[in-house]
């Protein structure tokens, strides 16, 4: 692989099983930048604990769960280096290495932190840990010395704390770690099963990978267009949430179906979430085996996380080596005996 | 080693050679607690960094000399656990899982950052590192599990951030470390060359180990009795800073004959300062020898350097798996592979 091949870097929090609109805002860009980068991908445990610290057992299981759902869905572990944050404890050097030389003022304009102040005391979450994230965000992306970063076109300024933390890291010690650059990505707004934004936060979603009688059951307790009351009433499908996902997972064929049917009141609202559910589990079989058969043999999943994450640390115990030489800092080496 | 001997940690910034204020404040009490104690005695680089961040070349040439110091005045590093911070990385591993649960108003509150902000904004050292010292300085203690910590009279208030974020630790997980109590120590006041306090920000030290001449020298230039104007004056030990030293490092007859010559004008400054110079370079022979043997063996120093926080990541890695399975957090370990 050239050395010159941007890396691209991005991680998901492992809070949560993936949904369908994890997979449309941000898995199936992998899956694309998979085929033209050199990428690493994280399990973000750390990022999770920020505020799911009372349940770190939960973490780890949706930290598996997570992981085997990239791979069910075609991520492929050879290819990308695939790893959980936790185990590439360069991440955190790096971090502390970057906590200094990041003014408390940067920390307390950012946005996220700023404006979720209430939110976050109410859940317990106005913490050191959630504060400082922006600096071990960055830590995430220099460590593997990753030049792209996927976000969507209203998270551009997320990454600006980022590239500042890097530029002034480079100006104090001459060094050339590459300042991150959004690489921009489609993250279409997904509606959840009531109608509004999907989020775990609403109890709306529909989760990535599941059994059918799950989907089934829950396409059937769908939001569908309120006007329809009786099976009589013709339908507004474009008012309609169950037609939003007939947009994801449907063919044309059936997407005119549902039109037809619906505005004349020619098909029922249970006929048109049946047909959407067989539609999700079609589409979701193979990947449904493939992680069934990941989670069964936790051998080959753990040997799988086991060797990325021993990829990832390989790369970023090289720019730590590269980090410490720039500042001068310490010939000695803790991995001196690993 | 009896496993209920109690733990005592403390620990070094390694920000500056060693001065005899360090030494009459720290260093002589640790070599006290070592005959009594299992002791983890840190130079603790990264807190040196949070604000020398610009300068890590210095630190690690402090970090090196403070440790032949500690060895040359008498700390045995086969008794004791003598470390580098940065060369274990488990207390930046521990310090994330206390982040997440150190409220911001705990760390808003502490003293030291509070009242030191104006001044911490002008040296360029307000920024995150500085603030969350004290998160890591709890993870310093407890990564071995230390239930003594010693420090002065006026530092015990310190401590009680240490002792509330183990207590949250030990309430969310249900776990044992142990809560981090004060040794009280003594720390008295030393006096600098010029008679304010020893420090280092105002250029009145004297070394704890140096050449002869270099102490002749700055004995010469200490600040006396400013009463006294000439040879002819009599003088007053009790106001002179000379004396302040003769009380530290001087013998019975020799306090009387400096109170004698000096309040009846029968010896001169330059007497007394010499025979000051003379007798601190008396206790610092057997040191200054052992000192610079050790800087001039660098391997010997190395060796242990390395042996000695080897032994400190050993408990470390302990506490951590402790750590993590009180938490039920991950049943992987990134130290699988060392």
């Amino acid at each position: 692989m050239s050395e010159k091949q941007p890396r691209v870097m991005s991680g998901m929090r492992t809070t949560q099983s993936l949904h369908i609109g994890n997979y449309f805002g941000a898995l199936k860009n992998w899956l694309e930048l998979q085929k033209q980068y050199e990428c690493f991908f994280g399990a973000m445990d750390w990022h999770a604990m920020t505020n799911a610290y009372k349940k770190p057992k939960e973490i780890d299981e949706y930290t598996k769960d997570i992981i085997a759902d990239w791979i069910a869905w075609g991520l492929d572990p050879e290819k990308n280096v695939i790893f959980i944050q936790s185990m590439v404890p360069e991440h955190l050097e790096l971090s502390m290495i970057f906590a200094n030389l990041t003014p408390m003022g940067w920390l307390e304009r950012v946005t996220t932190w700023k404006d979720a102040k209430e939110e976050l005391q109410q859940s317990d979450a106005y913490n050191l840990g959630r504060f400082s994230y922006p600096v071990l965000q960055t830590a995430d992306i220099s460590i593997y010395q990753a030049s792209l970063v996927p976000v969507g076109k209203d998270q551009v300024a997320h990454l600006e704390i980022s590239r500042e933390i890097v530029r002034r890291f480079n100006r104090l010690y001459k060094a050339k770690l590459p300042e991150p650059k959004p690489l921009l990505t489609e993250t279409p707004l997904i509606t959840g099963t009531d109608g509004r934004k999907m989020s775990k936060s609403y109890g709306n979603v529909l989760p990535l990978t599941a059994e059918p009688k799950k989907i089934e059951k829950l396409c059937k307790k769908m939001v569908t267009d309120p006007q329809r009351v009786t099976r009589e009433d013709p339908g507004n499908p474009e008012v309609c949430p169950v037609y939003d996902f007939h947009k994801l997972y449907s063919t044309n064929e059936d997407l005119q179906w549902v039109m037809k049917g619906c505005t004349t009141a020619g098909i029922g609202c249970g006929d048109c979430k049946l047909k959407l559910a067989a539609n999700i589990n079609e589409k979701m079989a193979d990947a449904l085996a493939k992680k069934k058969d990941l989670l069964k043999d936790s051998r080959k999943l753990d040997s799988i996380i086991v060797e990325g994450s021993r990829r990832a640390r390989t790369e970023a115990q090289k720019t730590l080596a590269y980090v410490r030489e720039m500042m001068g800092f310490s010939d000695y080496s803790p991995w001196g005996d690993s």
